[in-house]
């Protein structure tokens, strides 16, 4: 039975939002990934700009009591605690480097978390907040946006029975081109992503590729990186020491290797988002431009397309369903699947059902930290002069 | 500046379906529209199913107060005409044969009407409905989902601004396959399509085409068909006389030509909604399948292709854009943009600002005439042995 | 086995060309088709232009012998005759209204004869030199020259084997842009297309649409029209009453309907060419414009491609192949097909072999029928207000 | 004016082929480039096969006398050599092992030279074989088949145009799975090809990558990698130290990086040959797969897609144009657009006229040496561990 928004908890969780307010779309794709059916999330409150009137005036605009249009995060958190109808999980969508004390102080304020990649600059960052959570037994939830796409749990599906064989290369590329040219004036949603104090260690690996690999460990599990090679290059002068440009090798423990493309130079390029795994005797491949469509192709038979929706797919892939064969899904209905999972995660840890929670395939802190491992590894590797380094 | 939710209208309008429960997966399409943001519409009441019982579990589930949820949508307009926070407005997600009684009887109540398409069985029929909505002031506007894709709106502007010359052939396709095997036991939700008195006079015509005629005027509203030729098909025999297959043949004011193939028995066809538009100098083609993508084809210079969300689109285009460059958007974004604009034009409507209604472009109860139209003059045709009719 | 060039017939055969000069490109593609190996023709002689000494000119500079390269093709055909190692087949590569004469007089004087399409202007030409063909026992083969690419032999296995079902709809296209514009000064190989003395009674039906016609009965020879009907503009007025942009529906006798778009002004088209055949199973399709790919949808299963050169693909096609998988073959690869077959037929012919001609899948002389005859009923019913004929 | 087959050189080349017999398929690709329109060489010796039974037979059964089948290259070379119209230039289609000798001993009888890819073992002996061929005055060609579509050359222009700006990113790929399966019984064709000692130290880099590598430096003549690192793997382990896989990482002069991935177990894939090329204003890209078109993505346009033998197209590019627009070429023309301008480069060699020959693009002995050279250093890059070494 396809998802038709019929409630999968018992009532929609209050939640808030810290940033995404008017001056960027990313706070939209997570109302609209939250909010999609209303029966999962309530958008209860927010501190949703560094600018506090900007911030209540769009909170109003889009429904929130006045008076739950805070300042800042910390405001809120103190007054929302006080409520008996206060939030229960908050949403950062703010630059990466508030992730870290944002997170914290959620978490010690007694909320759930979901948190923009990459999660913060640091593992050691990251295991400090995992244990937090631990302690006060929250859930804390990473947006990679188009790790919903249903496909991709077609691929793990796949891959789990065994209909590619042995995994030998692994394919990742995440890039465009919308940093090709220097800008004169960039805007103050890009100006910040190649400033290292606001940033973090890095630009494109960060930015684009930590999805990316997210999506194939969710597509791949069981496949560990045992050491890696980074070369990045920062074209536009301006972004140095930042990259907006990196070719990674990796080495798998199973013998398998792979290469990550991440750039946002690549100009032109309009469909540079796709995954790509190769098997001992077939191999999957799927493109970000045309989320509804799996390439399988078999050693010595004709190719085939799986397309979205169909009953020859996986019942896992296939319980993400929302609008059926034909009609296309897009970003939006990715980030509604990972949202309705937080839901059901921060649901389960709620009631104490681990059972739930440890089936639930959802970007959990492990997938945060994952990611942050990813590019502390390339980057320890591309400073050393993009020499091989072990995966630690 | 982007669509991210804030309000387009002062306040939401109190929002009811009738149908749309859990026995097909068309609700959910309407909901996904209507409540993208929670800014247009709230979901405040429903008669959800013929099934009173089924349809109040589902509206409970759904977040609509148990009151709420009626047993029929008689029942439903007079007790939410006594409430103070009565609907205002309804959509009809029910089979064809029911539509136009539900909508006579919503005008009479005073409310606005949202209604799948087709509209009604005859013309005449919606003419009466036109005559009703116009003397209570109210709208009714017609469900073509996929016409919410911004990039009809680009090929409307192109074709405005002289970019492929004289329009001479319009090359138009709905079809599937799913409808290509003999059912043993169809389905409710498909028995009822072919069943003339309750699908009404054409099963694949009016379920496939009115959407693709309906688009291809949005795209050029000065086309006007002057006569046309419909050779339709049952290829299986328990649809007669509905067909599930039709090529229609059209001739335009200006001498231009078309044609529609529209069918359900296009075997393994999974792209096969498309529109090609063919000028005197250049050519524009949209796939529902790349719904993000349009090919502009001048002769005799490289093949373009525009991609959605671009600076380069016109502004009506990008008017309507929600995630940006890069990022998929799909069949829920394209109804919650028409969604978007009923709420738009309903309050209009309700202000008097006729000026607003006058420049809006949205599927009103004209669209929803001229797809009965259509329908009419290819039964017609195709009753008389596929001859040239005149378009009346 | 794959083909290398060993030769398929005793010894080369004689070939002369009447036209394929300088002047245009099509007697290039016949000269790249018979002289792929030189193992079946060796080109000996011409009468390669109307200005002969043109014609002497350019034949000695592709390699024939100054004194073989004649004024006119009834001198040719006169000395050849006088000498010992005369020609023995010739090409016609002239416009269509000298077709009909040069190839009596190269059957009364004793040759085979490979003619370009549209063979002649009447069905009723085509059946007086088939039967004089028959009392010379000569063959004449019609260079459709789109239809020796193997994958149609593989769509004419799957279709045999039942691999699609019933066949229900045929669904034929050949048009592109290169006539959209009004020329100011038409090339002399254009101006002749259009005006009926020369041309015959179409434009693009017999420039284009021939070719995919006897490709569709390539692939369904037991697909018979028996009434179609066929509406045709000239969209550019000076080429009336020849059309440039024709649209034709057809009724087979098992039930099945087609439609065919033929045109020169469907401006910027780059990849107009393309065949779908649907069945009640699955579908079949193919594109000139990436001919080594077919498509092969069944209902309710993935897509599949089928790529040229595989060993899944059927032996009829395979005993094509040339260049092996992964190398495109193209246009050039699909005339040595075909004249390749022309060699082994008049071969054949020669040594009363009619077994082997019996089984040889190539467009003969009954090909060149059925394309006037296409063309004639395409016409009438243009004619007579594009209206339903039987097909006779 | 399109090529047609009119003479390019004074008279054909008198040519003989060393290898290239009934085993494989590679001869055939060389005689289907050398004897395209008979104009530029004609085949009049060989010495086919290492079974002298087997070659002669199939050397007649092409059409070569009998007495100039000769049992080996030695033995053809001497009594070529006695006749008047011995032969003037030989290929090469033997294994790689042999390259060298034959090549030797064919200057040595002063022979020009065409010879399969990857020329020798060892840069010092091609570097030993140019200067021999200098001093005897005569051509080495290197059979980069695909180097000869003109779209390559398109690109160029392109380029030296300044149409993408600075080239920052080569991202070039020659995969495909037809080696991803363990065989237990390989073909002989295949065998030799993992054998060190006839296939010199490499399998895909030498057999794949060198095309590509070739192709590259075509495409942008002044890019010289500086350092380069590859990373190999021989999946099948039989196939050691061969490698099955590698990917190679690339620093150019000008602070550009590349990545090469090539691969004989890249299951599945069947379009796996391209070359895209990143520039600080557009990127260019090409895939074998679609040969006649050319992606052009200027940063911030619509994505243009070039299609062969336009107007549009750089003089260059046209100049090698067969067949014309809508027509599609593929590998045979490829191989015929190379063996044309070795003839030309043969003729200029031998009337002195280094105007000419400095002016042609064709893969001469420095793209041999530059191929060798490129083995060499992935090779010598993996065998140290994957590090990072001066490309020398």
């Amino acid at each position: 039975m396809m998802l038709n928004g019929e409630k999968k908890i018992a009532r929609p969780l209050r939640w808030a939002m810290v940033g995404g307010g008017r001056l960027g779309q990313v706070g939209y794709k997570h109302r609209t990934g939250a909010l999609r059916d209303n029966t999962a999330f309530q958008l209860v409150a927010g501190a949703f700009d560094i600018d506090p009137e900007r911030g209540r005036d769009f909170g109003v605009n889009i429904g929130v009591a006045e008076n739950r249009c805070y300042d800042d995060y910390k405001t809120m958190f103190g007054e929302e605690a006080a409520r008996e109808d206060g939030i229960e999980v908050i949403s950062i969508a703010t630059p990466n480097g508030t992730h870290y004390e944002i997170c914290k102080a959620a978490l010690e304020a007694g909320l759930h978390v979901i948190c923009e990649k990459p999660l913060f600059f640091t593992t050691d960052e990251v295991r400090e907040i995992k244990s937090l959570a631990e302690e006060k037994g929250k859930i804390v939830g990473v947006t990679y946006g188009f790790s919903g796409n249903q496909m991709l749990l077609q691929m793990r599906a796949m891959i789990e029975q065994g209909k590619i064989g042995d995994i030998r290369v692994v394919d990742l590329q995440y890039t465009h081109g919308f940093n090709a040219l220097e800008e004169e004036k960039p805007s103050d949603a890009q100006k910040w992503r190649v400033d290292p104090k606001i940033a973090g260690p890095s630009f494109v690996l960060g930015d684009l590729s930590t999805h990316t690999y997210y999506m194939s460990q969710l597509i791949m599990p069981n496949m560990k990186i045992k050491e890696l090679l980074c070369d990045r290059q920062s074209f536009i002068k301006s972004r140095a020491p930042l990259e907006d440009n990196a070719h990674v090798l990796m080495h798998y423990e199973n013998g398998a290797v792979g290469t990550m493309w991440t750039s946002s130079i690549n100009a032109g390029c309009m469909d540079g988002h796709r995954i790509r795994i190769v098997g001992s005797k077939a191999s999957l491949e799927w493109w970000d431009s045309k989320p509804g469509e799996l390439t399988y192709e078999v050693q010595g038979e004709p190719i085939q397309t799986l397309i979205r929706a169909m009953p020859y797919l996986d019942e896992s892939c296939n319980a993400d369903e929302r609008l059926g064969a034909l009609h296309v899904e897009g970003l939006s209905d990715s980030w509604a699947n990972i949202y309705l999972k937080f839901a059901v995660a921060i649901d389960a840890k709620s009631r104490g059902d681990e059972e739930t929670l440890k089936n639930l395939v959802y970007p959990d802190i492990d997938a945060g930290l994952e990611g942050v491992r990813w590019i502390e590894n390339c980057v320890r590797s591309a400073e050393n002069g993009a020499v091989w380094v072990n995966f630690e």
